[in-house]
């Protein structure tokens, strides 16, 4: 048996972290992928859409122990975790009554007792990247070796070169963007400024809880913005104001973008009488349902126009269904791993503001999806024709080598590559970030090459691909 | 050509039956999938759900002919046959009026004269397996032959060890469940305990009869429910106790499971009085198509709080159109290959249920889909979240080799194995559940062979997978 | 490497055009393939959809220049250069104030320019094919040669050996479908025929126009069909004989088959007093939009009941969302490659009229869709049992070699092969023909040859089934 010779009968225990992970099993593909991958290996890691915390660069201060750092805050684990009937306080994730009293290290033992749950996942990949190249470990985390993991990481975190700053440069981030809300006073990312570090870490404008007006902190955050910028909001021209102050203060910081999370896509291009009296309906509150996603809408146009003007790269994260699961939601809060997609309309939906400024060449808009149908539908042909759109990458529960994989196949041959933007990582797990791009290489090398392969390009076209969607494309569509 | 020298080209009629078979193209992924294989070829057929006849084994009788063994009862087939214009009643299926008055044998030419129509499909395979394994032929089925093939069939059908429980045994079968209905008194059931056979055959409770006001036998079942537990049914309380009491007579003749096939996949958690107040409007007749919807949603709520109770594991099958062609149903009646799926929503339709008991570890739901476009979507991010929640396998026409490939890519990335239940044949076809489980194996270890061979998974759990899929997983989940 | 012994090292620059280029990257697939590809390779070109210029047949005069011949008239490939920020205009690409004042030759330098733009799509495929067979280019396009190619292109076309007749007997076209409107009067056909050329040039009737009450065109091209039928259309009687006496028009000029292009796949079958009442306020004008798709759904009855009596093979073609982006329709009008697929429900919609007419064994029916996911859900069970339905082939933006390996894999192991009708390259681009049947031919014989070595069919058979797929299907399924 081939699988013999390859060693693959004596891997028993073994962490995996082959060379030729993710590529494949076609001889030819793999070797193609290999010299493709190889092209790009020098080059930094661009991370121009993520939720990592810019206080750990601020502070500089070390991670605490492997429970706190990889487990606690990482849905994606505690979600499969629960599913399986292993509760989040065991897993030492906070509620709304405070921090899990369970000791970190039963935590971690408990992860690892399951971890072969994560067989076939994604983040069993991110997770074993992380542990062999970080800490250097060749056994397979399990319930046998728990303890040594724990011991080993948490000894490893309290160590000067597992500081942020020195990780953040190990990693070779070139930029890194954190995603802060309307009202941030972005003191963290003041803070890396000041501190004279040269690592770039940027904000992103992500307006939500000041545009949904069933956002729970809709009516403080309006208020707070109201104070930042001397604006009354009284009217929706004073409201529209105060966001362009707020944008132009988070463009001095360095952001370069805008990032807006819907429960839709809708948009509207109302009059200006219309909007205000529609802005004057959500101002009392109790706004209703049919209101409340007008307004989203309504907002979505306008931060459109806004770009237009300031320059700020749009990005749409429609389609998520928040907070589905109701006990957690009342037990735990937000953000607990029982977000959920739902079908996801784009081409009735987005008509409005791309009747507005879909014809800008100026203008970046990008647009993200959690319903995979609408690749080759409708995300793929309104990506081929308008010129202010490009597509973000495969997202959430589909960045995943298949996900990424059917994100190529479906997209590519209506699209091409030149209206997609490179990768986006999208994690608070800021140990995972080179996992997760070096995942993303892997298919992208994986998919050029069976392009290859199949004589539709030709290697060298492959090369200067590969250099595009790891670093080129990124760069220009985030103006990084 | 490789072609030749493997034999492809002298092929030519002969019944394919390769111990490669499914397993794809790439060697290094065939041959790790062989020994995948192997590793289960000791273990018994677990078949937690499907559609045989208890009767069979109750009387042990030998089946008729090979017509209708295979033909007639087989709507994957004369579905086929029907869409390039062959006549039902030439193909043996009995209508309204009567059974076919088609001579078997001339029907079974129709057949095999058409058998090139089934080419990609999985009947093919099916088919082929079995007369290959069970009747022992190495010709293709073809026009030319249809008579030997007949006669050998009917032939091996008259001899003892072609009766159901010699089948049965020899088959392997560890467990197999039939599905009957909530007035249904078991008597097949209790004949097959009464007998001193080894054979365990159980029911599932599908209460559809009684839980659908639009069903046609809703008050002719619901008044014989009434009879059989002595329940008024004159209340929703009454109502209630009859299906536990239902439950109880199902537990005790060896169920472990209820099923429920639903137009939608939609669900309630009303107040006492609006369920009352609803099944009063229900028990009125002439329901409107409103209510009807929300007693069946209401239902299987209510059957979930009561699987807490009783044990039972809950299956859901919503999605199918039922008897779509109006002139199929008023000459031939119900089931005859005229269902077809539609689009189906989950998130929002189940979110009442799983709010009310979907946290609960203890419970387990099986929630299967006509609509592929929820794996990735819907199911595997609600799966991988909800303790209560599992997946039942690709279903009905994705019941097929590429069905079942596209279920695992989309599926595994998100929940996981371990949230999906292993294997369902589903079949009312008896011979065909080898063939049907074969395919099954041979798809989950070329899946799980990509996976070593892409260096994500350890060879060692490749074997621990492919174990849990075949035999671990449905043997827990079912509660066999 | 193997690359660089297959030469894939030394390809930088080369126009691609590989013997085993889209047979994928398996040397057992591709072996087979070819020897699959090759058993068709004398066999000539059905291309029963499409819509080519029959004025080009009928005058037989020269193609101009590259510019006009390639790329104005190809919104393929304009739709991708716009997307980048190249204006329509500075393509070549005439508006509503007429033709581009753009030179020709400046267009082609810029399509050469963005020629890496259509990596991984077919348009680089076609084009290639193209350049390579017809002008015998053996150099990539580029920005670099891009003078030589206008040149040589333009200098081509000049000759003899180049006008529209000669290519079309080069090709070896069998037949070629256009499509005209009901009230064209087929001139061009009429001069074909008169000129004694063997080409066999056929129209299909394409009503759109005097169907769709929210035509731009509705009321003038009513008049035009009273005017050239004699008929009144005052009452939807006299409407439906015009639509007879129209079908039989372009019977008589040879058609084989209708086509209809509507924005959903919605069918009624109304009571003649309700169609009455429904036509007569459509022809009051000012329709709303409920009986304007109302109309269309009636009228798609129709059509089949027409069918039923003339023998027109009717054609669907639904889900296409028209004239997206206002701001190209206002200055360029339709069909400038802003129309974008919707999602599209057929399982509701089509009932009214299979109800009507889905079980005449007589009567064919092919269904096209923009939406793959119901290749699998909705289209593969019903073509898998309504004798009068077929399954077009992937359209559209579904027409490259992923969709059209997803419409096999997810339509045959449900339809089988017999229920679709081979490939129709649906193009304007008269040039492209043998280019795109290449393709479809291509993945035919992977998708054939994959099954070989899967085991599920014999050689003979994949032998058998090629040549079905490229010649006896659509001979057949459009009567031709």
């Amino acid at each position: 048996m081939r699988g013999d010779s390859e060693g693959f009968m004596s891997s028993k225990g073994k962490l995996l972290h082959h060379p030729e992970r993710l590529l494949g099993s076609v001889q030819s593909v793999i070797e193609l992928a290999r010299a493709l991958l190889d092209s790009v290996s020098h080059l930094p890691i661009l991370s121009p859409h993520g939720h990592t915390d810019p206080a750990w660069f601020a502070t500089n201060e070390n991670f605490a122990n492997a429970t706190e750092l990889f487990l606690a805050p990482d849905h994606y684990l505690y979600r499969m975790l629960y599913s399986q009937g292993v509760s989040l306080d065991a897993l030492g994730v906070g509620s709304m009554s405070g921090p899990s009293s369970t000791d970190p290290e039963a935590s971690w033992a408990l992860f690892a007792q399951n971890y072969h749950l994560f067989r076939g996942t994604p983040s069993r990949q991110w997770m074993d990247h992380v542990f062999y190249e970080i800490f250097g470990f060749e056994e397979l985390l399990s319930g046998d070796n728990h303890s040594n993991y724990y011991q080993v990481i948490t000894k490893a975190l309290a160590q000067d070169d597992f500081k942020p700053r020195s990780l953040f440069e190990r990693f070779g981030i070139e930029v890194l963007a954190t995603t802060e809300g309307a009202v941030d006073q972005l003191e963290a990312h003041q803070s890396i400024k000041d501190s004279g570090w040269k690592g770039r870490v940027i904000s992103a404008y992500r307006p939500d809880s000041v545009v949904d007006p069933q956002h729970e902190f809709f009516s403080k955050d309006l208020r707070l913005m109201s104070d930042l910028t001397g604006e009354s909001l009284g009217d929706f021209t004073s409201y529209l104001r105060a966001h362009q102050i707020r944008r132009q203060y988070f463009i001095n910081m360095g952001a370069t973008s805008t990032d807006h999370g819907h429960p839709s896509a809708a948009t509207l291009n109302l009059s200006a009488a219309e909007a205000e009296a529609l802005y004057q309906r959500v101002l009392k509150g109790n706004v209703n349902a049919i209101d409340a996603e007008a307004f989203r809408a309504q907002m979505l146009t306008e931060m459109a126009r806004m770009s237009l003007d300031d320059g700020l790269v749009m990005q749409i994260h429609p389609g998520a269904y928040r907070n589905h699961n109701r006990s957690i939601f009342d037990s735990f809060g937000r953000d607990k791993g029982a977000d959920v997609p739902s079908a996801t309309e784009y081409v009735r939906n987005l008509k409005p503001l791309l009747d507005e400024v879909g014809n800008a060449a100026g203008l970046t808009i990008i647009v993200f999806t959690l319903d995979e149908t609408n690749y080759a539908r409708e995300l793929a042909p309104l990506a081929g024709h308008y010129p202010a759109l490009k597509l973000g990458p495969a997202w959430w529960f589909h960045d995943c080598p298949e996900g990424m994989w059917r994100f190529r196949e479906q997209v590519t041959p209506v699209a091409g590559f030149y209206n997609t933007v490179g990768f986006n990582d999208d994690t608070r797990a800021f140990l995972s970030i080179p996992a997760r791009h070096d995942m993303a290489r892997r298919i992208d090398a994986r998919y050029l090459a069976s392009l290859v392969c199949d004589h539709r390009i030709n290697l060298n076209e492959g090369f200067e691909l590969m250099k595009a969607l790891t670093y080129d494309l990124p760069k220009s569509a985030y103006k990084l």
